[in-house]
């Protein structure tokens, strides 16, 4: 079998990026760290890491970081079968995708009921989260995705409702006779990131056509909803971050009519299904509490 | 002279990520958009434009994407100053480096206050978003850095004063006996990614140890907040984001006479100069409305 401490050293240069790091975390010296992966290196006959700032994976690396996630989930499992409680330091990690607006709006109180892992969190869009979790890079995603991924299992958590929304001086000033195709083509919007399909999809539903109107990059939920509330454009909401500002009128929906909703889903690797159990009751808790549940 | 059509269609490549959203952005078809580049590609005889999801520039492409937009914030002032007000379609791009917190606390205002530009928000920590700004991918940068960036000024900020926090619930349990060396060693904390010092940089002054205890990695400043609340870990969290919750009891200041103080400075580039006056003015007074102001 592959030597453990080898494993957690590669574990921890890749999750903080540097061997100085890993090895304080480790309560080890650099070149103790340096020979462990010298060591892996030569028994698995590849590089594993390329060093820099961050240091990054080979992909021989990647593979096995997260056999070192996998083995540590398993281990995790034992412990509480045999009885045996490990203490914090050897509480495995959990390396999950999850979409900025599910972090902002219902996730955390799901991470907070399970206290069985150090949470890793990776952040991406929901079209594009479980792309990590087919890599092999996390144990499970948020994803908009319905679609399987190879080896893991999945379930429906609910939509998140979105609304396009405004401050009144900017409806003042860029809608003053209502929200026309036309003046949707030129008042700027906000856009979280190049993934970021959001107002776009919204424009399409809405307006009938492919409009691009000029837009501000922001990629954070709440500097998204600061920046729609300060009037720097117009923006898809999530309905609970902006339910406040809408109701004493900071803010303003642009088509009260027209949400759109998100349907979100929790994919898990199989193989850590049972140590994932009671953080899937979680998830699926506190999905419940704020996404819409009927199904699209 | 170049071509600034075909350096437009680059440009908005570089920032949707796509050929196809840069010609939906611009109007056109991808066919004319790809025909733009491959003329600009032979005119310049390098390549640009590196096609992936997302599509990534070349060290060349880089360097005329950096001109595009310092050519569109001189027209812009050659705008200004001819008394030609342009539409907002053709507002000018303007690509900042900000931390995360600074974005999360006082930035956005300063943001809104200036509707000269569409923002292109890069998020990065505040020990490298000056690096963004050395690269020429940036034409300004919110940094903890003093050290003047070549071709650019530099104006202090003020302090973002940060206070480790924890909940009530988490503090009884990790802490009954006090905040000591000891158990600071061993209670999770939160980390926003693996450029996030603040936690280990107070850990040294509080406890004058290298100490490493098991982390979260929590890459959001609100999900910070959040899951500090919920009771992940104690994590350093700006004082403006958590004073009402301290004030009201659901988060307690771990060592009330130890914030952590971090300086940040604005620097931007000398040649966007003249088009940034009016948002490092801005910038300065956002700044002071939440920084503290003393000299360190």
């Amino acid at each position: 079998m592959l030597d453990y401490d080898q494993l957690s050293a590669l574990a921890a240069i890749l999750r903080t990026g540097s061997f100085e790091k890993a090895a304080r975390q480790l309560g080890l010296t650099s070149s103790a760290i340096s020979q462990r992966i010298k060591a892996l290196e030569e028994r698995v006959g590849a590089v594993l890491v390329v060093r820099g700032q961050p240091c990054q994976p080979t992909p021989a690396g990647q593979r096995l970081f997260r056999h070192a996630e996998e083995v540590a989930l398993l281990e995790a499992g034992l412990g509480r079968d045999l009885g045996a409680f490990a203490d914090m330091a050897r509480t495995p990690s959990l390396r999950l995708a999850v979409n900025a607006d599910s972090l902002a709006t219902w996730f955390v109180p799901a991470m907070a009921a399970v206290d069985a892992f150090l949470y890793d969190l990776v952040l991406d869009d929901q079209d594009h989260s479980a792309d990590w979790l087919r890599r092999g890079e996390v144990r499970a995603a948020v994803s908009s995705s319905s679609q399987p991924v190879q080896g893991c299992d999945c379930r429906y958590l609910g939509r998140l409702r979105y609304f396009a929304t405004a401050s009144p001086a900017f409806m003042e000033r860029w809608f003053p006779d209502g929200v026309t195709p036309e003046r949707l083509a030129i008042a700027p919007t906000l856009t979280f990131n190049a993934k970021d399909m959001l107002q776009s999809r919204w424009l399409a539903l809405v307006a009938g056509a492919d409009l691009s109107p000029p837009t501000h990059w922001l990629p954070s939920s709440h500097g998204f909803v600061d920046g729609t509330l300060a009037g720097l454009g117009w923006g898809m909401n999530p309905e609970i971050l902006v339910g406040d500002a809408v109701a004493d009128g900071r803010l303003v929906v642009l088509l009260p009519g027209h949400p759109l909703d998100v349907p979100l889903y929790w994919h898990w690797s199989r193989s850590a299904g049972p140590a994932l159990k009671s953080l899937t009751e979680a998830v699926l808790a506190a999905a419940r509490q704020v996404l819409v549940q009927d199904l699209p």
